[in-house]
């Protein structure tokens, strides 16, 4: 990803912007939630550069729980996360697969769970935004690290410094 | 999409931000040519609104030709465009269904009809971030209107104007 972001520093720029508003700017969705959305839909999409780092930076951000995103990972509606949570997780999951794929029902469910509309937004923009990055990486066949411990130590970085640090290079229109 | 922009003022900065240099940038590919990428993704996600604001525009470049648009949606390879257009196109539809499915001989076509590597780079993209636009238009159940006139006049506007107009709103972190 940092590869890409040195050839193109003009898209790196929206690009980490993006990321970081989503991920890390104020929200009564804390980071964790929000870095494990993007996680389990890099899963779906079986994207492992994505699915490591965010998971690296989720599981950080719960406090180490590592077991807790592979549990999110695998089937989220049986991880031990709240409702809200989970009904979140279902309709990043439909977000995924295509816009079309969400019902009212799908609304409703994280509605009805104490989901507000800026949550259900973020959500869908989340899952589609990590779709875009998904695509991003393995389109362009980027190289990812076998090391976990490079993503572990790459994770701890990021949920200490968030995605501004490289929003804005000298490159940027 | 305007709604959504309303709603959310810090997420579309660097969404219109992206469009535009992807579309509008310094480019050796035309806007012509850009904007039929993010159309021919936006019909293979079945996009309403999307391919019907992005032809418009694409349509304009193209000095009016809509059929030449139309003919791109239904099959890129046999649309009467350069072998280097109908490669990029099908780079773009494979990115479309995930970044896996890309292989070197995909791009391999696409540098033998003559593609840079920052033409590639920003064909995966166009055709990555127009997943996300279509996901994120899609799974909110956006309001597409129905008469082509306004998807011609929108569009007119957008080929004259670009996407820079709406990139900085007032909201933006």
């Amino acid at each position: 990803m940092r590869s890409l972001q040195t050839f193109r520093p003009e898209t790196a720029g929206p690009l980490n912007e993006l990321a970081n508003i989503l991920l890390r700017g104020a929200n009564s969705l804390s980071p964790a939630e929000r870095e494990l959305i993007g996680t389990v839909v890099s899963a779906g999409n079986d994207c492992v550069y994505c699915q490591s780092i965010h998971g690296a930076v989720a599981a950080c951000h719960f406090g180490g729980d590592n077991d807790l995103v592979e549990q999110a990972k695998r089937d989220p509606e049986a991880a031990p996360l709240p409702e809200k949570m989970r009904a979140l997780l279902h309709l990043a999951g439909l977000v995924r697969l295509g816009g079309k794929h969400v019902t009212g029902e799908t609304v409703e469910r994280a509605r009805a769970a104490g989901a507000t509309d800026l949550e259900i937004h973020d959500t869908v923009l989340i899952a589609a935004a990590f779709c875009m990055f998904n695509r991003y990486v393995d389109g362009l066949g980027t190289w990812a690290p076998e090391d976990p411990g490079f993503y572990r130590e790459r994770g701890e970085y990021l949920a200490r410094a968030g995605y501004a640090a490289t929003a804005k290079p000298a490159g940027r229109t």
